[in-house]
């Protein structure tokens, strides 16, 4: 392994979480102190930042400020959803980025993201192979999703999922103060993977969850979907659903594209009710049941919450951050950091690296074996997997009762 | 003043506030203490649990899960929506309460909730007076809307304002990830009175706030917020936006009523979007600008997340419920529990009691004054206003990760 010196560009790509920031805390802290690393750069708006050579200068960032990156949600040096061509077909972007980095001389490059950031990661440390220049290449996952490979978690989903469960545990109260009680359906983000969607069932180890669970994992039959409901409902007199947005039935068609054929429902006004899954689900089943129901999105609420952050999550997203700038000064590229969980209780966690060409563009669903048999709910298997990653809260600072969020200068280069 | 000795029956009434428990704890608390009150109970469900007789011993209660009450949303006591008849018409209700309490020797009644709730308690006070009963009876405020009148404000705004004004803030932050901006619309609740709303204008203190603010205080004209959202996204580059439930135009009819004559976008499979107000909203500005936009609904979450309740708002609505008790003891009846501001800075809060007649029914709106000259906007005496009442954080404890909320027993009479 070659020692490399020079500098590094750090960046975010794809949906933010409540932690990504967490992560590049734990980058740039980790790379100013780094006697190899030369400079820190931030990539505004991640690949897209590199090849408009949008980079600003992290070493001028108030360490106070930087620090307070741990706590504040969304990516701080922007975002984008840019996906690289192969190389083989185009490479335009490819000499772009090469030369801008060979210009700040970049040794390293942190990519923060998902999937399809993973797979922008893995085509740039192949191209940098290829064409013989050092570089370390390094992936830091994120992704409310869950649905990395080679990685117990990802970071930001035990901060998504203690969000999930702490709201859908007190909606559950709310919705049962009444002596009538009511269908509520939520839907959860998650198109092709239910690791969220499952986490709403955390809130039954407090009494106060979901009755039912339903994951894209498994075909939606509608006619199951209302038997199941209205089963709960007749006994329980109410039945709270936590449906993932990805729902789709046999064929693979989307239940939330069945739109108004699903339900012909007037709202007090008369008209139809569509919008989303939750209240399309929401007016079915007051036209089966008559039940009293309410359809509820979390939207973008459940990928941002920092003040419902998990302890665990923040940490381990600045570790990954730390062990990707720790591993490609030791000279390894073309990896994502990801997270092992220790055997047995208690809880432990220890970063390992993975290639990234065994991670990129692949999907991890939800297992069978961590549901019920009726494919209706979770089980303790699912709850021992994911209890532990939303322990601890958040201690952000506050200002005027208010969440104090990093404010960086960005300093640009040019 | 008599002084009166025997029970009393604690009851809550009307939606849920984060904090409307820890008013009941505030009561609770000092009746048990009080040596003129002879048993505590609480009324399952509010009115309704005294018409049935289901009323619960909180002297069972472990004093741990009383407490508990303080961070538990939601009414741990049960609600209801139930209206009494003016007694001149029907006497049935009444004569049964009347009938219950000297069962009970109840000679103190505190009911907690919003505008209905005290007129109820305004109805029932009367009643003892007229038939001579000695009985108390003293209403605890509660309510997200904030509009009752006599009060400075209502406990359970601060939370609910301070949710709000968080949310924003955060979705503010992830809306800003990527170069090209979006338009975001929040419907907020409130039917008639825009507290809640102006609320999100809180975030603009951290520098994470809405653009525009529109209150049902306002007629609302749809061309005039068309340009007001054009004007400022096409500066900007993105526009957030807080609009009330309850917005309606010049003749009154609510804009959530115009439905699918609004706009004709249809969403990415074909269907007409309609839903809510936030989305057929979104669906305009769309139309009109091409803009990505998204509509989001606080939903049920704005009056139960008690994750992040103001702790001044908890504090508050536990005063709330001692100064009912301790008035009631002091001889007061056919009153509210109200909170006067203190004069200058720093911000101060004590209770004062109002008679109920003066509170019943009567809907305190946001002042003109609080709002900017074009009415889509709060301004600093709103910020002076509002503040002071999402200041602190809740300290509730937790378990599993999850909030530990309190676990009434319930040992009812019969």
């Amino acid at each position: 392994m070659k020692e490399l010196k020079g500098a590094c560009v750090i960046g975010q790509s794809g949906g933010p979480t409540a932690v990504i920031n967490s992560s590049v805390c734990g980058a740039v802290m980790t790379a100013l102190a780094n006697p190899n690393i030369t400079k820190v750069y931030g990539a505004q708006n991640g690949i897209e930042g590199v090849l408009k050579e949008r980079l600003f200068d992290c070493g001028k960032e108030d360490e106070k400020e930087l620090l307070l990156l741990k706590s504040t949600p969304a990516a701080a040096f922007g975002s984008c959803r840019y996906k690289l061509k192969d190389a083989r077909q185009d490479e335009t972007d490819y000499k772009r980025i090469l030369e801008v980095f060979q210009k700040y001389d970049v040794r390293y490059f942190f990519y923060n993201g998902g999937n399809d950031s993973m797979d922008t990661c893995h085509k740039v440390a192949q191209y940098f192979k290829k064409v013989g220049y050092d570089c370390n290449v390094i992936g830091i996952p994120k992704t409310i999703d869950n649905d990395l490979a080679c990685t117990d978690h990802c970071p930001g989903y035990g901060s998504a999922a203690k969000y999930i469960a702490t709201s859908v545990s007190e909606i559950a109260l709310d919705a049962g103060v009444y002596d009538r009680g009511s269908v509520i359906i939520f839907e959860i983000m998650g198109r092709n993977a239910g690791w969220l969607t499952a986490a709403a069932a955390l809130a039954n180890e407090i009494g106060h969850g979901p009755d039912l669970v339903y994951l894209p994992e498994n075909p939606f039959d509608l006619e199951q979907f209302v038997r199941d409901v209205e089963k709960v409902y007749y006994a329980k007199g109410s039945c709270l659903v936590a449906v993932s947005e990805g729902v789709h039935d046999l064929a693979g068609k989307y239940i939330s594209e069945y739109g108004s054929n699903l339900a012909q429902t007037k709202d007090a006004f008369g008209h139809s009710q569509m919008g989303g899954l939750a209240s399309t689900l929401a007016a079915l089943i007051k036209e089966k049941t008559g039940a009293k129901t309410r359809g509820i999105e979390f939207s973008l609420l459940q990928r941002c919450a920092a003040h419902c952050a998990s302890k665990t999550d923040i940490e381990e997203a600045f570790a990954a951050g730390k062990a990707a700038v720790e591993s490609a000064v030791a000279g390894r590229t073309d990896c994502m950091v990801a997270f092992v969980r220790g055997e047995g209780e208690p809880y432990s966690c220890h970063t390992e690296l993975f290639d990234l060409g065994e991670i990129a563009n692949v999907e991890k669903k939800v297992p069978d074996s961590m549901m019920n048999a009726e494919r209706n709910g979770m089980n303790e298997e699912f709850v021992r997997y994911a209890l532990p990653l939303i322990q601890g809260e958040c201690d952000r600072p506050t200002e005027q009762g208010l969440p104090r969020y990093a404010k960086l200068k960005k300093v640009f280069t040019v």
